[in-house]
């Protein structure tokens, strides 16, 4: 066959990737795959940076290989679709998390929990079924197929809806599968970053009592006037913590430096739920008499699977919940990964990857 | 009034204390309340002794109040019954665990689960409603209130039966309680102690495929021979561990040392459950990865309600389930305690309190 693919132009891309563990991106030409029958192609306008990126570039976790495009937090608008891409069309407002692939037929991905198929390839650093390498979001386009992409409501300006594709799947995944999303129920959010504040807007959406437990005092004012928290907590003041022993139902600890669960298990009540979603590199104390005292759960929970993703996408349209972020111009990557390393940031970086500006509702 | 209490001479009772932390128990002459209107008075034929016997005469968390009387596996034949009691009638088999009172109005009392009231005491090292010190089942005679009175199937002895009051009843719990007893999952057993070989009896009974997972390659033999476990697994062996990666349902984790669940959240499948029932006085190590990427639970759970108490002892009865036990004279108890200190004991040391000899059953 002498036949040109079509388009085959659409598939160089511009991007940024760390090419060694310094942990800085350099500019970065690379193919992506043809957009095939079940794929859209997304034209980039704007994507997050999750705490994630950072280990990836480094190296933190031993599984990087370079050179790695960083980014699962994507949003923009469809300039192509595959000839059996029923849902989308182009010029759709859209995004993408950290899924590009799986099996599509283990239990897991049956249920649409793909994220737990053991198949599963992630956005970035990961290998698509073709062979091709995955690369992320910090980049000017991305071929998907269609199960992987999420609609965005037209509500929700697309700079800060892209981190709800990590850090607000993240979230809500264990607090829906956990019964977490009871009026008048008492949160505890351990950790106010990228993750805990959308965890305190899921819980004020849905009449929970929202306690913020945090390392830092400076942020008590910010917790309850900007995000609307009930109540604070500095996890490193004694007389505080215990005197809200067994006071809360559930907890979600968003926190990935190493930290131990024994005062944060004693908040919770009896059959209390404590939901670990950060990662720290090095394993959690967990001290056994809370826990069966208290005949208390400790859970992980991964990211969430495509219909969970955007069920969660469209509730967040409903309660017009959006992450609090800071834009940030692709010619300033690097100084954003800095201050990321040193949490320096309220709550998210974005990246304007089009030089869009900020985003705005389709209105 | 000047009426003497009626039977005042039963209230005293010879027993074996620990006096100080030697580990250590002496002859010691005490008083019990009297008998009560909702109380029964137990003559004590056969008392287990529990790994916590011996954390308490050794005052290992720094809780225990001298002069202490363990044991909380207590087996009998009632004697007396006050007036109110209408489920029990002198002569009747029966047995007490590790519950003295509780505040019998508590949404946990309410719904028994006694063992979670804040205001629960335990048979020894506790204090009872009127002030008095509460002594255990290393004794002659007990007396209890009727609420936490077991009645043991005639069909099960008296010996090996005292032991299923705290080991049967603190593996029972969370395996009904996290739906572990179906038939055809794999259920992992990790430690084979006074718990562990109980778990594997209920796995088995219950029909599912059980492994055994211990420090001592010698066990194997005896966990399959014996009890019936179907695979074993040596937990330093990390090529047989690995061979097992997600391949179990759910786990109990009977080891009170300290440890890492690493190793053995690896062998759970996406979505297990990991019950901790052991107590290390120390946190345990809990890598936050196999959590969070296998969806997994961990659970604390600590014995059980009294309602769950006689119905495990029922299907004890059903399915002819007792420990393997070692009786022991009471002249040999401290003899019996260095042994448990060393773990070298199948599976678990019972008190000939009366003398009597090996338990039979009521036929």
């Amino acid at each position: 066959m002498t036949e040109t693919p079509p388009n085959q132009t659409e598939t160089v891309v511009s991007g940024w990737a760390g090419l060694d563990p310094s942990g800085k991106v350099t500019p970065f030409i690379f193919q992506r795959r043809e957009n095939g029958p079940e794929d859209v192609t997304i034209k980039i306008l704007y994507c997050g940076m999750c705490h994630s990126d950072l280990h990836y570039l480094k190296n933190d976790w031993g599984i990087t290989v370079y050179p790695v495009v960083p980014g699962h937090e994507i949003t923009g608008e469809i300039t192509k679709v595959g000839k059996s891409v029923s849902r989308f069309k182009v010029g759709d407002r859209v995004g993408v998390g950290c899924l590009a692939a799986s099996c599509m037929e283990c239990e897991f991905c049956k249920d649409s929990e793909e994220n737990y198929c053991d198949q599963v390839q992630f956005t970035y650093n990961g290998v698509y079924f073709d062979g091709s390498t995955t690369y992320g979001g910090y980049s000017d386009l991305i071929v998907s197929h269609q199960r992987y992409v999420v609609r965005i409501p037209d509500n929700l300006p697309l700079d800060a809806a892209a981190p709800l594709l990590c850090a607000g799947i993240t979230v809500y995944s264990p607090m829906k599968q956990n019964d977490m999303l009871r009026p008048g129920k008492k949160l505890g959010v351990v950790g106010l970053g990228g993750l805990g504040h959308v965890a305190v807007k899921f819980g004020k959406a849905f009449g929970l009592h929202v306690t913020v437990i945090s390392t830092s005092p400076s942020k008590e004012e910010e917790a309850k006037q900007r995000l609307g928290a009930d109540d604070f907590l500095v996890s490193k003041d004694p007389k505080q913590m215990k005197a809200r022993t067994r006071s809360l139902d559930f907890i979600i600890d968003t926190v990935s430096a190493h930290h131990s669960l024994g005062p944060i298990l004693n908040l919770l009540k009896v059959n209390g739920t404590l939901v670990l979603v950060g990662a720290p590199d090095k394993p959690v104390e967990l001290p056994a008499f809370p826990l069966i005292f208290g005949k208390q759960t400790v859970k992980g929970s991964m990211i969430g699977g495509m219909r969970e993703t955007q069920e969660m996408m469209d509730l967040c349209g409903k309660h017009n919940i959006t992450c609090d972020i800071e834009l940030v111009s692709t010619k300033n990557i690097n100084d954003a990964l800095d201050r990321l390393a040193r949490n320096d940031v309220r709550y998210r970086f974005v990246i304007d990857i089009a030089g869009s500006g900020g985003g705005v509702p389709k209105l």
